[in-house]
């Protein structure tokens, strides 16, 4: 049985696209359990329609939501102990629940997360993990907007969270794992990126198989399962490439429609369109993964629909049922004790909360 | 009459595509001459075969040839004073050319421009901008990859240069400029994108429209004409929108032909995905500005085809033709005109030689 914690209010649509997503993730994932949280006007007419959801769910009310607009420091100060996002997380911290989902807004989401979670005693920062689709497959991509900026100490954490997830989600006992780097030679400034190859290589992790740097069109290639790098330029690949994937999709569909032959063709190739389609499908992929906590955290994109919910609800279940915080740590223990020099130095500093 | 001049060297064909890419802009642009460099052997028999060429051009032997793999080091250390690369650079600073286009080792040529023509006075560091294929048409998105990490005073340098490409290239009379951000809020670390913008802001330049903070899935949106972003996020940026539009035709082109429905829509539509192909056609917009010295460098893909490098030559021949480097000159006196306390501190630092 794998519990998930549900913030009902999350996300543009609230309640209408998180509830019959939930639907869907339990008609296909027959053990999974759900503990709602959310406003009772608004959540309780979906388990009238659904009783096969009121049975598998135990719902909690709550008077606060935390809009999509709210800034972190806001949504923490009206929302901390008792909003719908925050009584979904503590489920997690009180064993109540094995992953929390919530569509709301990332900042308050991540926010809120860290406080009440806290994050790993081996880890310095969280990072935000997406779900890559590739030409071979899907690669994990961290860190996507969590922070901006890291060093090599960091660039290792974020290696060792990606591949843990990469095994529970992807299946693989050693996940291919590279560091995000530019190709252009005697160029300053990768000091970190360099470091953080050299102590990976050296530490020779039995968790993953370190391939050294990629570049950025390697992402789309799937050339390693797991590509490192820090949350500026995650954020802004990520953000690129869905752009970019967008406009081609604009004028693959103006071109189908502006000649007749075209529309004619169009309505031949139609099955090969919408498997095309069903490959560019983002709504499968969603969900960006808080990881460095302590607990499972999935960001659902606000303005998906229920399929796009469920797919991040369903990414939770994996990967609560993979063992993914019993990999992470596992594996932080093996890569502090081949490289002893980083875990002091992380001793020496202050602890996590005095770094953001 | 605008002069060009050729390292026919350079890239992976040398002058396999490069003469004949040059017949193609003679055709296009009758008031075209050349200085071409290269090795007399193999250089020639271009001219033998298109005399129409050889009466438009100048060439000048050379020896030394800089290879596609050789280290910016190893390229000056060796090809310095000598190779066909030193020698069209050397070119535009003699003012015998306008523009100076190589298909060679970015490295390389970026070393030798910087040596050769030096930065301008008022520039930190030298950028290398490119064009960018927009839903609206094309942007102009610098720095993508001459150097890692940017400073507020950099950034402003590249918004200034690439505003002043833009109308150049695209005849834009006051180009709207974005500057690279990530949208989390309340997250660390751009201290340095925030200064720039409110500076140009606060300077009010009539020669740009600065609209503020942009996204990754801006660059595809083409909403401003100028993308503004240090050389790390850049560079990945480009290429993972490279690496995505690839990813997608790969899609594209499997759909097409799985099935006979798929093959015969296919046919039909024909005309539709060959225009397809041509708006998804890099080659025309082959080329990568070197920006901020005194002289302009264009750098053609390595891999090109003659079409391709024709292109990049042709990116050289309107920004000479409109007067990039006059452009530059003068927004540069305006912004600096304006504020006063960034040109204090440039004239504080050591010379450009000093800080790369």
């Amino acid at each position: 049985m794998i519990r998930i914690s549900i913030d009902a209010m999350g996300g543009d649509h609230g309640p209408e696209i998180v509830m019959p997503g939930l639907l869907r993730v339990a008609e296909r994932r027959p053990d999974v359990r759900f503990l709602i949280y959310g406003r009772e006007d608004v959540v309780s007419p979906h388990f009238i329609k659904h009783p096969r959801l009121r049975a598998i769910s135990q719902f909690v009310h709550c008077e606060v939501a935390v809009r999509m607009e709210d800034k972190p420091s806001q949504a923490l100060r009206h929302g901390r102990w008792k909003s719908s996002m925050w009584k979904a997380i503590e489920a997690v911290k009180a064993g109540d629940a094995d992953v929390c989902v919530s569509a709301g807004n990332t900042g308050a989401l991540m926010a809120m997360s860290k406080f009440c979670l806290r994050t790993m005693a081996q880890i310095d920062r969280p990072a935000i993990a997406a779900i890559w689709p590739t030409t071979r497959g899907e690669s994990v991509v961290l860190d996507v907007g969590a922070t901006i900026g890291a060093d090599a100490h960091q660039l290792i954490d974020f290696a060792i969270l990606g591949s843990a997830m990469a095994r529970a989600v992807f299946g693989i006992a050693k996940p291919s794992v590279g560091l995000l780097n530019v190709g252009v030679e005697e160029i300053k400034g990768q000091e970190d990126v360099r470091e953080a190859g050299s102590l990976l290589r050296a530490a020779e992790l039995t968790s993953m198989d370190y391939r050294g740097f990629v570049e950025g069109d390697d992402l789309g290639k799937g050339t390693t399962d797991v590509v490192v790098t820090e949350g500026f330029s995650g954020n802004i690949a990520l953000k690129t490439a869905e752009g970019t994937a967008k406009q081609i999709s604009g004028y693959l569909r103006a071109a189908m429609s502006r000649t007749l032959m075209a529309r004619i063709g169009y309505l031949f190739a139609k099955g090969a369109f919408d498997r095309l389609r069903e490959k560019m499908d983002v709504r499968k992929i969603n969900g960006g993964v808080f990881l460095g906590l302590n607990g499972i955290v999935v960001k659902s994109h606000g303005g998906t629909d229920d399929e796009g919910f469920a797919a991040a609800v369903e990414l939770g279940y994996d990967m609560a049922r993979n063992g993914l915080i019993e990999k992470i740590r596992a594996d932080l223990d093996q890569f502090h004790a081949r490289a002893p020099e980083l875990s002091r130095r992380k001793a020496a500093e202050p602890t996590e909360e005095g770094q953001d």
